[in-house]
């Protein structure tokens, strides 16, 4: 029996995580749960999985969730960051589930690392911001880090089994989202509601957006950067519409392994709470036959210039990867609340790059406080009729930055 | 140092092992080149690899053959299956690759893996014939047996790093061959120089026709069944015009693990010489967005009946497969020698294996000898002006016989 903390779970990978618990309830026990605001289903998740430790976000969340559960007996609650981390750190787990969105992951998986847990990693923003910090930790205390998410999980099951001398290159597919085909004008009157039908995931909204912007693809380049200590120019991003191929792996022998599978979370989470095995799902197998045809193009890094951006700030590096995540995050938020167009994300992070001078060697507080002053300087760029853009990232890189 | 046995040095498979051992000289060397008929090419090879054996057809080549390369003090020549059998045992290979054409390189191998040599297998007859027999005698020696076909080399990288026990099924893939778009009458015209002209893969006439009539992927099939130790049941047979994805391994959780690379021979041969590291070949990659889209289709089996009968030999067992090889490699023969059309390939086949009683559990005698009685009742059926069908194999099994 594996016991699982999961941080985030309810949200979407949290939800799926719970799935794949409940369809396996011989296999694993959920001895934790933490959510931030959405009690609700957060109290109806207990009631099913009779967890141990329940953290929310603030003390009064927590007195109104005690209400809600008051059947469960021994049931302890706790709320905020010390409370994330307690879940995180908790004896009593085997494995934790990262699945908390944006930067609100980075501590808790620190936490899990430094109690020495195995960390099903889906909290993408732990690795943009602090890839090197987290991976050094995670060597010191012989962690394993799983990746949760479809593409770094289909290059982790590519690298099985070959050796890691004889990688040449690795490909981060994207589906593109649902903007792909979409005129550079047309991008400008795209609203929030539009933006969050992906044609092939159902998401979050934060990482949805992300797909529109394909900003997604660039934070998932620079956590596979650190995932599986790969320099920036051995990833190359490729658009295949279809998600069918989740990634690929190409050896110097030009043999290319591949990882594919129908668009369900539930594939890469079920490897990555029964790594090394693999179980049942019972899913419909991919039909190729049914598909037809599996397409590919080069990203266009113009009209989607959030990509290059990325890219820009993985080459950067110090405490410029986690200023980028930052700013995004609250450029997405302000997208959201229809504060801004969905162009001018792209333009608010490129403007609060602009403006950070990084800094070397960042410990976490150099990070954190970095984050900090990003996500200030996007409200400030936000507000700003059209952001100036003070020296251009992106006109210097006009082909696919971590192409080879 | 890798010292190398190659029997077949002289067909397509052998000359690419040859170019590989040329590009990697500071890794391979050649202890013994076997021909049949082609002593030009072979004396070349001779003079260029300087092995210690060769071996030919008969004695009459070795004669021709020794004035050819009088300069070779001390070059051994050997003929008949003595010699192939020599070669193949010799104490000083380390790897033996069977790339000799049809049912004459199935004793050879049996030798090697008799003599406790690594085999980098590509004489699928070896398996098709006596799969049981031989993969029974490379578990007692202890022996490795590496596949070479693109299919069966993409098969083993995509098992290598997972679980056997959590493999649902195999897709062997299939170019569908140069005739895959003709109609049933169009194929009736074919000629054995239409037949020849392969879409993707450059290879030896008697493979290249077993591509057009689809018989190629039916001897796989059995192929893969003796090799992978799986059975006939989940190996299925996917059309795939394009020839970039070289089989596919889907796994019990929806996971599919694919191998891809440019159809060139020489990603399999160089991976089957140098397993488990990869040679840097420095072959062009594969390009994705050059290459467009990947296409699959199920097989038509009724225009392509061989697969059928290979699918149907295989769930009979017993002598029936060395029974198909045999009447197919007579066939095949009558089609190149313009003898008969190409749909009578399947005719005679047919014709063959309904004549034939399985001889239960045989040994090696028996598979010879009904090798031998197929090929001679394969000479009765290409003579007579249409064979009748005793009974038909194929209607019982409208579908992708080895589908799940």
């Amino acid at each position: 029996m594996k016991r699982l903390s999961i941080l985030g779970s309810t949200g979407s990978v949290g939800r799926n995580v719970l799935r794949v618990a409940d369809q396996f309830r011989e296999r694993f026990s959920v001895t934790a749960l933490t959510a931030g605001r959405n009690i609700e289903l957060l109290a109806e998740q207990v009631m099913h999985f009779t967890p141990e430790v329940v953290v929310v976000l603030d003390e009064d969340l927590a007195r109104q969730l005690k209400k809600m559960v008051t059947a469960e007996r021994h049931l302890e609650i706790l709320h905020g960051l010390d409370g994330y981390r307690a879940a995180a750190a908790l004896n009593s787990a085997d494995l934790v589930v990262s699945a908390m969105v944006g930067s609100a992951g980075l501590l808790p998986t620190i936490a899990a690392i430094e109690a020495g847990k195995t960390v099903a990693l889906a909290n993408k923003e732990s690795l943009v911001m602090a890839g090197e910090l987290v991976m050094d930790t995670a060597r010191k205390k012989g962690v394993s880090i799983i990746p949760v998410d479809s593409e770094h999980s289909a290059i982790f099951q590519c690298l099985a089994g070959h050796r890691r001398q004889d990688l040449k290159q690795i490909i981060l597919t994207a589906s593109g989202g649902p903007l792909l085909d979409k005129s550079a004008e047309e991008l400008d009157g795209i609203t929030p509601e539009m933006a969050l039908c992906h044609p092939t995931w159902k998401m979050g909204p934060k990482i949805t957006i992300d797909s529109a912007t394909l900003m997604n693809k660039g934070l998932e380049v620079i956590e596979a950067k650190w995932l599986f200590d790969v320099p920036l120019e051995l990833i190359r991003v490729m658009i295949h519409p279809e998600s069918v191929i989740h990634s690929m792996v190409v050896y110097q022998d030009g043999s290319v392994i591949a990882q594919l599978s129908s668009p369900d979370m539930r594939v890469p989470i079920a490897y990555a709470l029964s790594y090394p095995e693999r179980l049942p799902l019972e899913l419909p197998l991919p039909d190729f036959v049914d598909i037809g045809s599996l397409t590919f193009r080069e990203p266009d890094l113009e009209k989607f210039p959030c990509l290059a951006l990325a890219l820009e700030a993985c080459r950067i590096g110090m405490t410029m990867p986690a200023v980028l995540s930052a700013a995004n995050e609250a450029a997405v938020d302000a997208f959201l609340s229809h504060r801004i167009g969905l162009r001018r994300i792209g333009e608010v992070v490129e403007y609060v790059m602009a403006k950070h001078k990084p800094i070397p060697n960042p410990d976490l507080s150099d990070i954190l406080s970095a984050a900090d002053w990003a996500r200030l300087t996007a409200g400030e760029g936000t507000r700003l009729p059209s952001p100036p853009t003070v020296y251009s990232l992106c006109a210097s890189e006009p082909g696919n930055g971590g192409q080879v």
